[in-house]
């Protein structure tokens, strides 16, 4: 289902914990490394608002025309190629999706009656070098999830059909989301999500007026809100593009990514990811903000939100899991 | 299923709440934003009757002839068009519907093979610019009230398959109604209607006599009876239409937002559909009794059905959610 | 299936409570707009013998010459039309019928191409203007039954696919039968049904060998057997036929009217379908022993066939509902 | 799956409750009407060898020769028929079976086609006149029960398809059997079976011995072992035949007749099923011994088959059904 | 899936009960109507390969050329027929085998166009005279395991379809294998199995190095591991074939045959299969070690094997079912 | 799904048990007999990139030039033979695999009119003479488990379909791995595993910030980072290749041999797989570090691995397994 994407993020920001997913969003387009998103809230929280609008603030990239994959034109070295650029492809997985649809298909008759690779690409190939985002993630079929983290991670997508095997690219920020009344997502796939951010609704009247005011204005005239907001668009927008292109730049000390191991460490993360995230979000934090090293603030910032979702459930335990993250982090980074 | 749509709507108001029920359904004709109407109601209390007749008091649309998605001439700009006058479309939505039957097909083959769109429209395009009934809406598959929320709040229904992608206007009046003995439709699902309607049957014998009178002399002569009724229908299809033009004009109090916010947030309603609905609803309250600006009458009267069915639902508590939203309104609004 | 449909219906009437599903039947085949009846029963109590015994009591219809609805000359308009008489059509409805066995089927591909309405009829046609049994309805798929009370209710079936639709005329007394240790019918079906009658097997030795031997005597000679009861069959039949010419003439006293609502509204029944299928079954009865006006005696006889079903069931009360039916109706009436 | 028919049911007597299982075979054969036979009990007790064994002493019977529903040459009266004797068919009824399978299929393409109705007879054709064995039926669906009972019962079978039917004469005897550890048969089915026998191993070792050896004998040589029973099978055969042409003329005294149903009214036993099969059973076995009128002993002798499965269960009580009914028949009848 | 059957038999007896299971498997081939055997034992105990060894042991058999039933010349009666010897067939029934797969297919199309009947065979026709090994038999379904029980004890396998049947010989040894960690067959179908082995692994540790060497040599050398074992083999299969040869003569006085009911009778052994079992094994246990009539020590040798299984569940009670069966022998047979 | 493999193996090993689980791989490697490797652990724990970076450290094979079967030109005798040198296969068994993909399928059309065996080959053929990788093993249906161990027991893959039989060679290294968080594998399916190796994420701040370095540098620029360790990787490679030549020369004590029974009946092993294993691996080992007998040391290097998953559960035993495997394994060969 395509839908208009023209809604600018910022009068949603009243929404508690709003900034911490526009934050997440944000890095993850400025490190497509950090590995996607997942967003846990109350409904009519503006998640999937929230997301299309971080998808319009994204430089547009050039593409080889026509391409079902949108492969950039040095992906491609036969003859002369001619290219155009593209909005940041957005694609929404539908909930009934099934693999066909997600991976693309190989038309086996077609492939050995005519003898060329028929492949009908699916919404991988469409969310190349964009954005993947799947609403109502924990009512996803784990096999088609798996598919999903292993497109992300590895960066390309296999098809294989009676033994004929078609490979494209499939680099996506993969952003899920979910309402936790619905039930969690299983541990182990939970935790291949780089960040993972909780929102939920601001209580105080007059933000809530003032949204709703937005949101009025918005629907009685789209063009004109959005024309009021570029300026502030125009300026997060070249915000990212120069953090992309700094992020290779970023200094880390040594102590500090000692540091992050150690929180990592006792808080008992399974495996690496935990460490390898809060790395990479920290120094592309650093990037966003214009800094040039890692600072115990940028990471800070950063930590809970890369890795509140990795800790062992307790179900005995009542403490929340970013408030145990951020006090292991202050005591370790001696902060108080 | 077609069914016989001549039934006024007068006849029926001695059933407890169906006077909020008619509200409800007049306030999402006049303005379609508001974002429908669940009804919950005890059985044999003429909820589809209700509806239909309500259908029937709607003022007839132009339409492109012919036209599969009932669309305005405006909507077409190819050449000479011819236009007809229909009445505004009442789509019954069966339960055993298929996700085909509600969004309607794409034939592949024909599209290939005749370079054509070949696209079949399904019960969405025929709701266009109407109204959508779903009877027992509880009882229907998650997946397919989705879809239909979706449609209902975006206005358009995309169906895409293989490749081929097509995109028609569907924006109608979802209403829907159900037994509250027969199990609840999840949160996640009710919060996305605009209103909530809860109806039961009348206790007075009297009253009881007289509407069985009604449906006896309307069973005998359906065409005679709904003469007698001419009148009082045509007054108020009047006045629905005077109130369509009226909408964009009513005006509504800073303060009075301000504490319609404050009476959603203390009820700690999820997200803000429930303020954005109040305000909506308040307003074309206004705009049918022919006010010019909101009243804290006009939201007293409106503001049960906008949040009655937002509210979280505390198993312990007996206390009725309509009830408790009353309550804090009147004390936030200062009325006693 | 069909079977042997010549089985009478007087030696029956030992079975307690057959004297009522008698009733019910025959109230229903002279105002068919009672809406049915429900016959919950022990096993082996002759339900459907006595169902079957009732279709063949009933006059003969005229219909079109070999229509599939069985339609009445005047529902046709085309030219002279050549009519037959049959007797009235009792279709059983089989526990596994599909909804297209029930109401038939479009051939779309016909009707491509051949460009004719390609209807192929289902049980809904056959059984109009006659009876429709389902024995085990409890067992049925909710979503037939509720097709069954569609159809009964509104007196059409409409079958649509593929944007071709085809609508008939479907009108039945609808007879369900059940047995009360293999699970309820769902309220909201229950409701639904007009009355309710309930048997259960006599005790009396003596009565028991009579039936017993009456049924030794027919299993030996069914011909025979038939023809002793001809003239007890004859008198039935025509005081059936004079009933349905006598109906519209009945009166009910107002007074009669509130009381019978007052019945309703403090048995707490939902809606009005109660009020009104009393009312109708009372006329009927009037009619059926040849009066003109309903008198008490004749409500006293038939209300408790008619709301028995219809009170909330409270799972801790051991009060038989319908014994709460005739405690009512006789306060209310002053009966002592 | 066919089997061999060729065991003699001599040597399996010692089995406790055989004569019983064997009593009510021979019953049932004598007078079909009564209705079948449920046996329960022990697995490795020779259920089905003994079925089978009592279908081969049943005289052979006329049909039209290669008949596929074994009819009488009386059943046919187009020109003159050809005839052959056969055994009684004896089938058997495979758990997997379909109902295709049970009931025959329509060739709706032929029909069409050709003009011809294209009936694919199924097994209730094969058992037409014969007997059919349903093991483990307590395993088999409920629908395809309740089409063998129906059909057992109403001496038809009815296969419709599209506007197409079939009839022909199914009348057998069901017998079905069933290990008491694996379930029991719901209770509406269970009523429909006339007797009910239960088996189970005998104890006594010489017993024992003696029933191996000739099982052994059978095995080593089973020509020769049904040769040294010829004798005494062919005596049985005639009893047989005696029997069912005497039946019509047994006399059963009214006195006796209101007992047995004072004894089914004292059990609580639904609908007259029960006093019927006692009647019917008691007649057929005083023509089995060759009287003329039903004795007390004939009653005795058959009353337990007859009703024991006809009581309703109370989970409670662990008293044996069979004597409860033996109790009360000896109270009734007046025995000490 | 076929597998290399050139395992020999005796490296392999250092597995407690193997001994036991070889017996069982030697009897049956000696006597296939001893019914078969169960086998339940710890995985990795070498149940297949001793089932695989034991095939190779017996006799090659003379067949029909290119029969697809292994028949023996003397079943086919049309002209001259050419014969071959093969050994023994050895078929492996796969967990997932469908109906059509074990029982063999009619090809109505084939049969009706070209007059023929066109059988397709299963496994139960590569069975035919030989053995047929289901692994993991507590794994099949229920239907198929009677099926399989059927045929075994019938020595016929019929299918029918649509009209058409076919039946060809299937009389084979059914050896079943389980592990009794992945739950119990139903008493059902383990009573129709004739034998009941038990085996567990040895714990001396020079015994299972000698194991481990001699499965050590074979990986390395198949062949001449063989070969070392030839003459051990080649007498054994001799032993088999004489005994083959003495089984009718062998006789069994009328005191012990009292005496194994005694046993079965007191155990409370459904059925007389157990007396039946338990008199062929010692005979065929005679007839294995050249006697001429069976002593107590033959009776005791294989009455466990026997009766085992047979034993009624006591969810309560601890002792082995074996050590019941041995103990009541012993007290029977006067042994201390 | 096709991977980039080339990882190498060493920055790693900072992970618990991570030199047991490469360990496990490479005697697997050096004797595909031993079995297979069961992996379990922590998720993140790098299972999957260790598995792969295994896979590049493997000499390259002759094969038949394309081969669907990877043989050796010596398995294939017509005429003369190309052949060319592959990386040994690395095949990636997907979650969602059917049989017929697995096992590859058999076109009986085909083979029917063109007389040819048309078999088209499935994942097992591509395994051969490589490695099989399954992850979550755990979550794969039990039959599809049963069919991998049974072809990596024997070698070889058979497909039979409807008469028509292919096999071809299949033999591979089985490797497993799963998430103890996500539920056993059955002990029958674990058991037949040859290793079992056990990995949980490091604790040390300082060994996580290498190994996340390593991680960064290897994402920068793969190339140069593999170049780096391309000397250490070429060295293990060597060491392999050497491990495969001498492993038919390591002597094992017989002492040694009683000893590693002893302990595996000591623990209550299941058959003697344990005992089996436990020799070859602890012959692997000595021949992977360049010996020429087996010695105390190389038994206890490797004897957890091989016995670890081969205990009984004991559900209330806290004890971990590989404990109790090392404490026999001390006290038996006297280790202090």
């Amino acid at each position: 289902m395509t839908k208009q994407n023209n809604t600018p993020i910022f009068p949603f920001t009243a929404i508690v914990g709003q900034e911490e997913m526009k934050l997440a969003l944000e890095l993850n387009v400025i490190d497509p490394k950090i590995g996607g998103v997942m967003i846990m809230g109350d409904r009519g929280t503006g998640k999937s608002t929230t997301i299309r609008a971080i998808a319009d603030l994204l430089p547009e990239i050039e593409v080889i025309k026509d391409d079902p994959f949108n492969r950039h034109p040095a992906e491609e070295n036969e003859g002369k190629i001619e290219t155009e650029f593209i909005k940041i492809p957005m694609i929404d997985l539908p909930l009934g999706a099934t693999e066909d649809r997600v991976c693309g298909t190989i038309d086996i008759e077609k492939a050995l009656t005519e003898g060329v690779k028929a492949f009908e690409p699916g919404l991988l190939a469409k969310a190349n070098r964009g954005i993947l985002y799947v609403d109502e993630v924990n009512l996803l079929d784990d096999h088609l999830v798996d598919i999903l983290l292993d497109s992300a991670a590895s960066g390309w997508n296999t098809v294989e059909r009676e033994g004929i095997s078609v490979r494209h690219p499939a680099q996506f920020v993969l952003v899920g989301s979910g309402n936790p009344e619905e039930g969690e997502l299983r541990p182990q796939l939970l935790d291949r999500f780089g960040m993972h951010a909780e929102i939920r609704t601001v209580k105080d009247p007059d933000l809530r007026v003032k949204i709703v005011e937005e949101r009025t204005l918005f629907d009685l005239n789209p063009h004109a809100w959005v024309d009021k907001y570029k300026d502030q668009q125009d300026c997060l927008k070249q915000k990212i593009i120069d953090a992309q292109k700094l992020l290779d730049k970023i200094e880390m000390p040594y102590d500090f990514r000692v540091k992050i191991s150690q929180v990592c460490s006792e808080l008992d993360v399974d495996g690496l990811r935990g460490d390898i995230v809060t790395n990479r979000a920290a120094k592309a934090y650093t990037a966003f903000h214009g800094g040039t090293a890692v600072s115990i603030k940028d990471i800070e910032k950063i930590i809970v939100l890369c890795l509140r979702h990795r800790l062992r459930k307790d179900p005995l335990e009542s403490i929340d899991s970013g408030y145990k993250v951020k006090k292991l982090f202050d005591e370790i980074f001696d902060i108080d």
